[in-house]
């Protein structure tokens, strides 16, 4: 990487807006990695704040003329190592770019710039009674950009689907620095390939995303909320099976496992009982009866599969602190983790809805099997589950442990018919595993795509790509 | 093309199921062109009616081989002419590989062979409780294969989306003969590139679709109908506008201007009323109290809006009447053409809902620039209208003019922030035209993907791409 090392950025910075480059080592350091555990973050040559799509332009011209490797990155708050330095690399962050350029109520559309953070958004559009539902776990710190460059869920999608649903056009950096548009505004259009489609959870391997136009919603009703506690995960997961089988079409649908129960009764107080084998959060927003009516429902297949004890309330406060107990797994899980040595290796796979009560059993015997701690929070509805291997990150022979329990977690999801990653995307962490979910001719087809719209490999490499 | 038609299908005979080619040349022009017109049908040098993947592959691994082109068809119903032969090609028809391969209730996912009838689909559902809604004109002819090569829309797109919406994963034979599988079946997944959404609408241009898994909703309700009458397009036009920017959520909503519904009266009696300036048909299948609300408030919208009468049924006969006079645009209208000379250009322009009222004035314009009569029915809600310009086919100045207000239309549609296909597609119609919508470098990267996907350019040559 030395001749990358020596590229001039002297000459970078005359093209960009003033104070954009940073080549202080302290703060670039800062910017080079995301939430991904057990990812390497290389040391980059730069770090470019970008404030225009122009200063993109010149990251992209700059790196096509010195070969030099570009990382984009948002708010980093990724779980893959997508974002994550690389030797020699720019790192182009764009979260500055942070505009919302236009809501437009009549044809339930926005364009934003990427740096938008998902929860800014929800709260302008509210304004006009509008939503943009998709909600990732980091709905408060994320960015647009990140969430369309990951294609990201959350909880909203057992409703109402994951962020390539809401997409409808982008204007794209691509790797020379060219500036193209991507898609079409309106709610219909097939005027060539679905490249726009193709950008959305590319990680940053294709190109730059620099604007997005959404389709929106009107804005949710809101939901009534129920809890329904279990004996054991596979219960409980026989339960989503069947009551998603049903026909029902809940607004939410979380588990969350008794350990990761008792973490989050650890961390705050959430009005959680203890001692749980495993809980069901579920919530529905449809209209006049039909809530209830969900929810009923859903009380007599929880009770008719184990459940022992199902409560039903349309307190939106109530609403409010379980969804923040939810939400309370991940700091919990941290908190735990830290007080056991650290060691935390979070798994998204997402596997067939009918195949959760079957995942749950294998989860247990993994956890037997390398003689590690697994506890599991998820959005159930989807099957996308995220089992957490928590261990003591200063014990090698723990870590090897974890590992392997981490990548038997992934092929246990690909030998139910699932995926690697129903959320959190390939980035660094999983991409020797993408090879095992790709037969060998969508391999192909991934590198001759790489290789026809990057081909001087300048963008994210070694990012999804093994 | 001298060395493609010596190409010894003889060879390829051995390797298919037995009586999958057909070299007898009656069959074989017969097989030649879908429903566009206006647009060329070369001469193919065999037909190859598919009946398994294999068959497929045999057909990819020969015209590698031999560098022959391959059009790969299904009922040939397109509106654009990406299913006709060109000179030299095989014919690789796959309307005979037609199994329902599994019904999956629980997970809400269906996997079918491409040649499978969209009604048929539907019948097979219904049994199980289940929809797939998109529902293209042609969907009692059109094949799943054709509508997700094409991503075709229909009428249940302005609350259910169109055909990429429900397209979990595919099956593909490369141009090479690679078998591969693309996407995942389960509710989410971000393991890689969105392959499976690239495919979805390439019209044969990047490989053969030979099994898809889609997903499924339960059964939709029956909806409730109303019908507004207009004096005027533009009315009706300002009126969908409104409607949808209030929030609405009709599971239909139509335009048919006044002579398109002369014409229906003309074919059908189907209960339309005469001497109309527009008429909009409206369905909500919102539970409860729901449905009648929307209507209601379509009626206020409509009535504010110049609309002179609506009325609202709840009878499921009148529905099913109204829905039968909008099916019956398509004959009336060739009929009428036929009467006058037979000379039918169907446009699919889609524009931001907020722009009808405004495209409905220009589009009068065009007809007045252009003196030629254009009918105009189509996808309101959507913002996705079909101007047909009619003309007397043997009269040499009126089909120059006929063509100059078709390509006139589609410049309004781009104009107004629109796009020149809403649902149809490219095919060889608009070939020439994908360049005025996408710009240089959206354009560089249709040409970079084909040609890394299809080195040597045997699939479908010349559609899509100019």
């Amino acid at each position: 990487m030395s001749t990358t090392v020596q590229a001039p950025t002297q000459d970078l910075e005359a093209q960009l807006s003033a104070g954009s480059l940073v080549t202080d080592r302290d703060v670039i350091d800062a910017y080079a990695s995301d939430k991904a555990l057990f990812c390497p973050a290389g040391q980059a040559l730069a770090l470019v704040r970008a404030r225009s799509v122009d200063d993109v332009v010149a990251v992209m011209a700059f790196a096509t003329e010195h070969r030099v490797p570009v990382v984009t990155q948002g708010a980093r708050t990724g779980l893959s190592g997508a974002a994550n330095a690389i030797d020699g690399c720019l790192l182009l962050n764009v979260a500055a770019m942070d505009e919302i350029v236009a809501i437009d109520p009549v044809n339930q559309t926005c364009r934003v710039q990427p740096g938008v953070i998902n929860q800014d958004l929800k709260a302008a559009l509210a304004e006009h009674a509008l939503s943009y539902p998709p909600d990732p776990g980091s709905v408060a710190i994320s960015t647009i950009g990140g969430n369309v460059a990951t294609n990201a869920g959350g909880m909203c999608c057992v409703k109402y689907g994951v962020t390539k649903d809401y997409v409808r056009a982008m204007t794209v950096v691509l790797a020379d620095g060219t500036v193209t548009k991507l898609g079409t505004a309106t709610a219909k259009g097939v005027a060539g390939l679905d490249l726009a489609a193709l950008l959305v959870g590319s990680e940053g391997t294709l190109g730059t995303i620099v604007e997005v136009t959404l389709a929106l919603k009107p804005a949710l009703p809101p939901p009534i909320t129920a809890v329904g506690i279990f004996p054991d995960t596979a219960s409980a997961g026989r339960t989503v099976t069947e009551y998603m089988g049903s026909g029902a079409a809940p607004s939410l649908l979380e588990l969350i496992d008794g350990p990761s129960v008792a973490m989050i009764n650890a961390y705050g107080d959430f009005g959680l009982p203890d001692d749980v084998g495993a809980l069901l959060l579920v919530q529905s927003n449809a209209s006049g009866a039909g809530a209830v009516e969900e929810l009923e429902a859903f009380q007599r297949i929880a009770e008719a599969n184990g459940g022992t004890e199902v409560f039903v309330s349309d307190d939106p406060a109530d609403s409010e602190l379980l969804v923040a107990a939810r939400r309370a797994v991940a700091p919990a899980m941290e908190k735990y983790a830290n007080e056991r040595g650290g060691g935390e290796l979070v798994d998204d796979v997402c596997v067939p809805r009918s195949a959760l009560g079957d995942f749950f059993e294998k989860l247990r015997a993994i956890a037997t099997e390398f003689d590690v701690e697994i506890a599991t929070a998820g959005h159930a509805g989807d099957g996308n589950m995220h089992p957490s291997v928590i261990f003591d990150a200063g014990d090698e022979s723990q870590v090897a442990q974890a590992q392997e329990a981490f990548a038997a977690i992934m092929q246990l999801g690909l030998d139910l018919g699932g995926t690697i990653t129903g959320e959190h995307g390939v980035g660094f962490l999983k991409r020797e595993w993408l090879g095992h979910e790709l037969d060998a001719g969508a391999t192909l087809m991934h590198q001759k795509i790489k290789e026809a719209l990057d081909p001087l490999g300048i963008l994210n490499p070694g990012k999804m790509f093994g």
